[in-house]
């Protein structure tokens, strides 16, 4: 039986292991408590330091929801990030976590059984469920008194550099917003527009360090791209994300296939069943707890596209320390990370992962590691 | 670009997400401690409490190696069962386990790093490091104070029934072994010889709980085969393991594209790195600690399946309550469980997770759920 690509991709139906309704042990030496647990929500708005600027719009906040899951009174912390162009906002997330009863599970461990009901209430609203899936990763490693890296084997000391987005602009202000973001080891520049050579050339006047690069889709011809792929080889690129529109499959799997430098998909992506998609076409994926409902199957993915021998990267929206100490629990196992978003805003009310001299520290606190401000 | 399968398969090497050097936190809530670890091991003789017969040979014992992992006054226990078909033996494994080296960590929450080093050591050797494996998060679990079925989110009361294995016999054997067996509520035999339709009646004279089916590679023409699925499927048969030898790829794969059962590849497969080349091949797999170097590689090679839209089948050697127990955390995720290694003996060292009424039942015990009894 040889299978094609698309055969493959037909027939490999991604079963999400879902679990699992419970009873109480009848021999406890660990004793489950019998409490509730309750959700709660309310919105906040981060304020961004710098105005920031997308090929259609520009913006200097982010609407997000900050949630709580309290059971015997501990609390886990919870974000959902939403950046208007997504189609979440801070009316979906709340009508969405409105329908989420957590009344008639009185054992937060369950978290698969748990995160599968929040998963089949609604269709989409991705942020607002991995609002729920941070909150109670942050409550379940509480109640143990770890670290998810811990719980996960993981190395504090080999959490990666996160990349830096230098925005684009006049070459003045680009090469100044270079030299101002001389700790970070590794910078991410936008391009996908008519000055992207003169970007690079602006950011290598004033550094050499390793620079990553995000299309958005905004190239249109595959022989185009290649070039551009080749001379930013040139220039020092490590990486470049999704070249091309998603739609553009064989486009996308010809530029990979031809490409010196490895080929990320961003926008083509969003959940576990699309990993397997990206085999063949893409060198790897970028990861993001908004788009793929949180930890829990944000982990799976990590796992399954290292089987699947591609790279990893895992990124973010502009988000407060909850998000990105979230993602940043994984990251030991990434290649690359763009876990910035908690630098770019002014109003954060939690202290958590943080890069310190470009590099992501975790903050040796159980859960997902943060503490209120 | 579309990919065969054989190109897939060519093309997707398996990366081991592996860690990673470790420093000590700078400012700890949680403290790691500065102790050492230190492996012991131990040869001990498993006495069956029935002649096991194989097509080759019988025996009425089994050699495995006991080990532990002593850090800071708590003890992780560990096993390997080395059945002498699979070439490890006490003198195998007592080498292997010379060479591993703990004293150079002093954190034994780094599980990717220490188990990378530990398969780094000698190729082969899978029940050696899975003896390493097991202790280690026995170890792991009794420090962080939890089983790894709750760290892992999964609910105890979702553990499946385990398969029972009737030996060949003459049909009066059979039959009354079957009786005996009433407890359980699934049942296995082994296929592959003269007489598979007699035994199978024999059993199905005497009752109607589902079977399942291990022809070991015994099938040699694949229209047989296919045949013998089609007489199975009427007879109640829910799978059918390894229907011919594991070299005929295309065979195999013809027979489970053609299969009204599921059929599930065993000595087709070892480790992590093998699970994509059985898709396409088999409809599941069936994971052993033994042959996938333990609990960590196993609970990748299941999640990997289960990303695959793959079945999955969690079985085992003649094992004492150790190994059955540090596969059992995991077996709320499987379809079908062949966990029975612990009943078969009569001087198990440990009191752990033992199948009650057929069903698997863990213990509330933190690490991988064992006492010494």
């Amino acid at each position: 039986m040889k299978l094609s690509r698309k055969d493959f991709l037909k027939t490999s139906g991604v079963i999400a292991a879902g679990m699992s309704v419970g009873i109480t042990p009848n021999f406890s030496i660990i004793k489950s408590k019998a409490g509730k647990m309750k959700l709660t929500f309310e919105p906040y708005t981060l304020q961004l330091k710098h105005v920031f600027t997308l090929s259609t719009s520009s913006r200097t906040t982010t609407p997000v929801m900050l949630t709580q899951i309290e059971y015997e009174g501990i609390v886990g912390y919870g974000e959902a990030s939403m950046p208007p162009y997504l189609g979440e906002s801070q009316e979906t997330a709340s009508t969405f976590l409105s329908k989420v009863d957590l009344s008639h599970f009185n054992d937060p461990f369950k978290i698969d059984e748990i995160l599968t009901y929040v998963d089949s209430i609604d269709i989409g609203n991705t942020a607002a469920k991995a609002s729920v899936d941070i909150a109670l990763h942050d409550l379940v490693g509480k109640l143990i008194g770890q670290p998810w890296f811990k719980m996960w084997g993981l190395d504090k000391e080999k959490t990666p550099y996160t990349s830096y987005t230098i925005g684009i602009d006049t070459p003045e202000v680009v090469r100044e917003k270079t030299k101002e973001a001389s700790e970070f080891k590794i910078l991410k520049v936008k391009l996908g527009r008519e000055n992207d050579k003169e970007m690079i050339e602006t950011i290598r006047s004033v550094t050499d360090v390793p620079l990553c690069v995000d299309v958005n889709q905004g190239w249109t011809d595959k022989n185009f791209a290649l070039d551009m792929i080749h001379w930013l080889k040139e220039k020092g690129i490590v990486f470049v994300e999704q070249p091309m529109p998603k739609e553009k499959v064989d486009e996308n799997a010809w530029i990979t296939e031809k490409s010196p430098l490895p080929i990320i998909a961003d926008e083509a992506l969003q959940r576990l069943s699309d990993v397997i998609k990206m085999y063949g076409v893409y060198s790897g994926i970028n990861i993001k707890l908004m788009k793929c409902t949180g930890m829990r199957e944000g982990y799976k993915m990590l796992n399954l596209a290292r089987a699947l021998g591609m790279k990893v990267m895992i990124g973010c929206m502009t988000e407060t320390s909850v998000a990105i100490s979230a993602a940043s629990q994984m990251s030991p196992l990434v290649d690359w990370a763009d876990l910035d978003g908690n630098i770019l805003i002014s109003n954060d009310p939690f202290n958590g992962a943080v890069a310190v001299n470009g590099k992501i520290r975790l903050l040796d606190l159980p859960g997902i590691g943060v503490e209120k401000k």
